[in-house]
């Protein structure tokens, strides 16, 4: 395989869609704005999958599963949600095709004409709210704690494999609680359990923040999200967790008794990460030969490759190995192809982002020893046959450490307080602008204005951030603490 | 929880549908013929998942996810899948909403009018075996072994709960091979994959075969199936595997370059199990008391009620229990309501098919000893606490032995051999007909006749049965080998 990969420095978009795909992870579909997960794609949304909805688990959540269709009229129920989820969707109106009387092929029969066209779900608060109106009657009902993986459809018009498609796949937790304050405290929740899976799982430091009024989701109180910095200086929204209020139950009249004999509405969350992670995670740690894979999500962490061919020796002490390796836990292949050379199998393993391999050739052997290559830092050295096991395991724990250390080197750099507008539009017309921490006078109409001016938007208000008063970077006008701007995916 | 369960020999349908809606498996949805899974419905969906995922990845085969939608004429592509598969399907036409002009809503812009109509997938053949295209060049692409876990679509005119919905959950195999034999290997492995799984884990006997002409799927060479009895005596098809040939291929135009260079098209095959299942589980095992399900599915395998109530020893002793029982690998809760008295939960989490329940109270402890209640025979007794945690494992054991040994005489006791159309019928008129054995002359003719005079269809033709030649009950023409024949769901 030769190295066919655009550099970063050359066309980063480029780059981002040979990675894709070069190390197989998915492909355009025949069908506008639908990709095709490649199995090794989908290799990794299984490890993200099972490792999020252990930690929902953990949290007392359950999975459960709604129709894919939404009735059109459940969508002007809640008067936000409508303006952000009816516009580009996917709309059933019929529901059989008949042979074309010209023997063409097939046609939609009129006669199959839906009375109420079917919406497929964009996102499924309304769906999940008007069937818990049946399941939710008193405060012993309460909190119900709720989670679907499933497919979801958004009309895009410019998609990116992973990104940015028309279908894509995701999990979202639909809450129910009996108080305000327990809603929000489940909101909060969930947005850290998605900052430690990014952190500790992806390598991937985030910041916390709130949404905007602006950006945040169509029917929410507060949308709470966690944001990462791509290696362009672009920022990632990663995952979102939103604060319903009322709304919800108000629009699905979804009402409990409480232990007060009192009927009162329910309290909503909900909360959602996306197949999106997985164009993330390459944006984060990938290099310009291929993609580099934290090893807790790896779908292969460690590849022993005989030099230069599989021999009974090699095999042999590559069976020991793997034996040794699959005690601890670790997920290791041996490419036995003896078709290719090393050097062509090393680049393809290093494109496919294996976070070590082990080269065992005769010589190694007889020396007791075996060459060990980290895919992260690309060094390479000599380690005796004897521990590889143990020695291999911390290696693992050591590169998942560099490479969240490394991003966060980078999101340290690439951070810069300004206090002035013509600062602040220095930054972004640099190669790499990152995250601006800057103050704003809290309108929509300024956010917008600085959208207009830079294409930077708000990415959150940190939840950390230190609580600072200043003058908006823009208007002059007073502002209590710094938000943090950037370009944006 | 007062026992509302229709009985079985009063009315079966409204027993399904009783279990089905007081165990909380899945529930009725706003949207005509889709349902809801519900959280205890989908965490046995979510068992019968990672199990057969395992036994697909140990058989070789990677997950992957194709789009949800198919073009209209992709479906018209292989001659004998778009008859079976374009009439009743979900028609995507538009890709926007807008307001209405009259301010009453959202209505269906006209102008987002698609240029070619979308088919929500009834199954993935066509898009697949497009992108296959893309994928195979060369023998050394094969075999191609993928899997995929997805939401499909039929637009069913009669649903029920799991057994026949419009959309439901399934997973999908589809091979890609360079020669006949291993394709038809591949399908013979997946059929025998499915019967292992109902066997030992649905503790469902099963009888492998071969589809008819007529019965088989649009698009197959060959369709082999499992079937299953349920208790009132119809036949339930719980999985196929189809041998597809090159019709795919061809459709697609799908070649390979063989390793004597030369092009030909790629045989393939797919196979399927769906949420049906669950449908099939509820009707094997269950009783008028509620749920019974194998230990090897149940969500949860050990309950243990507290007599009357938690107390500080007797909370301290299950504790230690279930400690002792997870340390096992046993799923088991500690039923702490302090709202409800035993004898409810008793019901409870008999309705729920807990396989086995442990009663702790203040005067058991004292003897040293815990009331032992299996759900399948609805046997008590009294068993010492040491060793509570070896006991229980092979009482899990013991009970999914029992479901089976139960369905498997069942089956045979309401298995008949007939060899005259009046003993046919006879058998056909009684209360729990069951499986038929008879000869048929191997026309579509006949076997359409035979449907329309008795309902009655072919289930398979077994693989294992014996090979012994007869005259067809109905037409007295020579045949080969009986035939498996019952009413079905």
């Amino acid at each position: 395989m030769a190295k066919e990969i655009t550099a970063r420095t050359d066309d980063y978009s480029q780059w981002y869609i040979d990675i894709v795909k070069k190390a197989n992870l998915a492909d355009n579909s025949a069908v506008r704005g639908c990709m095709v997960i490649k199995p090794y794609g989908y290799a990794i949304w299984e490890n993200m999958r099972d490792q999020l909805d252990r930690m929902f688990k953990e949290t007392g959540h359950v999975n459960a599963y709604f129709p894919l269709f939404i009735p059109k009229s459940f969508l002007s129920r809640e008067a936000q949600h409508v303006e952000g989820f009816a516009k580009e969707c996917a709309v059933v109106t019929h529901h059989r095709l008949m042979n074309a009387p010209d023997g063409s092929g097939v046609v939609v029969d009129p006669a199959s004409k839906l009375e109420e066209e079917l919406i497929i779900r964009p996102t499924s608060e309304t769906i999940i709210w008007n069937t818990y109106r049946d399941w939710i009657n008193s405060y012993r009902d309460l909190p119900l704690l709720i989670n679907q993986w499933a497919n979801v459809v958004r009309w895009e018009m410019r998609t990116r494999l992973f990104l940015r498609t028309a279908e894509f796949l995701w999990q979202e937790g639909h809450t129910a609680h009996a108080t305000r304050e327990e809603a929000i405290a489940e909101t909060r929740q969930m947005l850290d359990v998605y900052a430690r899976f990014a952190e500790e799982y992806m390598a991937t430091p985030v910041i916390k923040g709130l949404k905007t009024a602006h950006e945040r989701f169509a029917g929410a109180e507060d949308t709470y999200c966690i944001e990462a910095l791509m290696q362009d200086g672009k920022a990632l929204q990663a995952g979102t967790s939103h604060f319903l209020g009322q709304n919800f139950a108000k629009a699905f009249d979804v009402k409990f008794l409480t232990e007060d004999n009192q009927q009162e509405y329910v309290w909503a969350t909900s909360w959602g990460v996306s197949t999106r992670l997985i164009g993330g995670l390459i944006m984060t740690h990938s290099d310009d030969d291929g993609l580099v894979l934290p090893p807790r999500l790896a779908p292969t962490q460690v590849v022993i490759v005989p030099i230069p061919k599989p021999a009974a020796q090699i095999n042999e002490e590559a069976e020991k190995i793997m034996k040794a390796l699959r005690a601890q836990g670790i997920r290791v292949s041996y490419d036995t192809d003896e078709k290719n050379r090393p050097g062509f199998k090393f680049a393809e393993h290093e494109m496919r982002g294996v976070p070590v391999r082990l080269g065992l050739g005769l010589r190694d052997l007889e020396a007791g020893q075996v060459e060990v290559a980290r895919r992260d830092t690309k060094e390479k050295k000599a380690v005796p046959l004897a521990g590889i096991a143990e020695y291999v395991a911390q290696l693992l724990e050591d590169i998942q450490q560099n490479l969240f250390d490394r991003a966060a080197r980078f999101r340290a750099e690439k951070t810069t307080r300004v206090d002035t507008f013509d600062d602040f539009k220095a930054i972004l017309e640099t190669d790499i602008p990152g995250f601006i921490s800057a103050h704003w006078d809290g309108t929509t109409e300024t956010e917008l204005k600085i959208k207009e001016l830079t294409k930077a938007t708000i990415r959150c208000i940190p939840l950390d951030g230190e609580v600072e008063s200043g003058t908006c970077i823009l208007t002059g006008k007073p502002s209590a603490q710094r938000v943090l701007f950037a370009k944006a995916y």
